[in-house]
């Protein structure tokens, strides 16, 4: 009986201590973290008046600058250059545009100069005529290579450590979590379930055109030229709505791009909560908002607090940044 | 002693007994069901050769003709016709065109006469103009109130039970069960939880162009004119691809409008499943192929069986049809 007793205790201080691990050991011991925690009790807690069903625990991250660094250009651009310097080194006739020539000499200026259509003719040029699986291929194979220019870190270790476990700590409480980032749906799922824990089918994004065919009895996905959908802005309140058919109860993001899907998440009737990742450490990554070509963040730090927003403030919420080394 | 022996024979037994239940009650004992159960066992056994881990089990469905009925006409079109009715009989000024007209006296084959534009306006006239919620809340009225020309069901008691245990089957073995069909988003997801067991995230289909708003403060999707995508042919695979992100395991339709998507679906590597409804059955539904306007099956009774694609054969393979009074 003594033994029974003993395994009993045990068993129960066992399973106390798991119940109070710390789910975000990353996140420093600030309001932010005491909200979202406190925000995640009062949607699971079945006696509560704010509880949330399971089946609409629906949590939307943005990606670059959310939950993996942006700087000092998105990583996609910096994959698709990299890919056009390959291809030039094994053939220069590649290089048959100004837009081109200056990804090949990693120019990012004269890029910028150029605008939408040069960016576009460098996302053609990497990102279509060819089976959607051979691009995966090459987004792999750059990612176990490439480093980042200032960190020399792999990018996919660029991920946010604080991040990494609220997305993790969600699904722990029955939350399915979704990536809806302006970034390429195809482009990210080669890292997603790694990084992140998130499947292909919760990756939403930009997509390129696309097409079906049988080539010599094999059926193809091949990427086209052209972007079909931009998942950003109020694309991505109608891509939800469109992937996901659910209003979110969690939206999070971090620059203005990301606004209107915040801003419908946290209409929604019941508890709902909105966050931006606001970027203020540049000792540990880089400080910037409504300036940044990058990830301009204006409008949510404007009108985001009076909305009831949470503003996570990078250098004094987080106890660390990159996943990188765990 | 004798009573906990008693106790674990007697939840050994129970466990015996669900594990041995009958998981397709309504199909016949014919070769089909045993081919499905075949497959799902094969992919399901961790000692198989053919072993999928259960975030690869996709499993896609057509809707129309495949999980509910579609004669005389495409139900949604039923919804459409009805709607420009009540529209027409609140403010007889809205019936603008012969399109129109010819709706709001259900005559089909006139609407059928007016070819794509016809049926454009009919769709833009009744799915267009208003928000999502409020379209929502329409069809589930009309559900709620509308019956079926010639069986007198409701049309989501006209759903095919086997089918319905199908889905249910595969979920048990961890298959994530999609719509993916060439009716509407919208539409399907109003009563696809209900009467199919399958959340909207996983109702892939035909979707509408939309806006987001804001109106007095409040945020806003609606449904505007046009349609962004067909879900039908070509458009299933693409449209796979860029929502669910893996090739399925097992796809199932009706028509050749389902040929490529089970064409994809089966040329993956590894153990697939690729089958076709094929409606034999003039006494208890509709007997229909290659003749049809709506459902029309040609290549996939000529090419499916060489294929290796399993034909199910209604009057033959199916013991009960509808859902209805269950
Ligand atoms: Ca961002
Ligand atoms: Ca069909």
């Amino acid at each position: 009986m003594k033994l029974l007793t003993t395994a009993i205790t045990t068993a129960l201080f066992a399973s106390a201590s798991f119940a109070f691990a710390d789910p975000l050991p990353s996140w420093s011991d600030t309001a932010a973290r005491e909200r979202i925690i406190s925000f995640v009790d009062s949607v699971t807690d079945t006696a509560s008046d704010d509880y949330v069903t399971p089946a609409d625990r629906i949590a939307v991250f943005d990606n670059d600058g959310t939950l993996w660094g942006e700087q000092p250009v998105y990583f996609q651009l910096i994959y698709a250059i990299d890919a056009v310097k390959a291809k030039a080194a094994e053939d220069p006739a590649f290089l048959t545009t100004d837009a081109l020539k200056a990804a090949a000499e990693g120019d990012i200026e004269a890029l910028a100069e150029g605008g939408m259509d040069a960016l576009l003719e460098v996302i053609n040029a990497t990102h279509s005529g060819l089976a959607v699986e051979d691009y995966q291929a090459s987004v792999s194979e750059w990612l176990d290579t490439a480093k980042h220019p200032t960190t020399g870190l792999g990018y996919d270790e660029m991920t946010y450590q604080p991040m990494v476990e609220l997305l993790s700590y969600l699904r722990d409480e029955d939350f399915k979590t979704y990536i809806v980032s302006g970034g390429g749906i195809h482009f990210m799922r080669v890292f997603a379930q790694r990084a992140y824990g998130i499947p292909t089918e919760q990756v939403i994004g930009t997509y390129t055109e696309t097409s079906y065919s049988v080539v010599d009895g094999t059926p193809v996905i091949t990427k086209e030229p052209g972007i079909a959908f931009v998942d950003d802005k109020e694309g991505k309140p109608i891509n939800i709505d469109r992937v996901i058919g659910k209003r979110p109860i969690i939206a999070g993001g971090n620059s203005d791009g990301d606004f209107p899907m915040i801003e419908w998440t946290t209409a929604g009737e019941g508890a709902r909560l909105g966050m931006i990742l606001h970027h203020t450490d540049a000792e540990r990554e880089v400080a910037y908002d409504c300036d940044s070509h990058i990830g301009r963040l204006c409008d949510g730090l404007e009108k985001g607090p009076d909305m009831g927003w949470l503003i996570i403030d990078m250098a004094k919420d987080w106890s660390a940044v990159y996943t990188a080394g765990r």
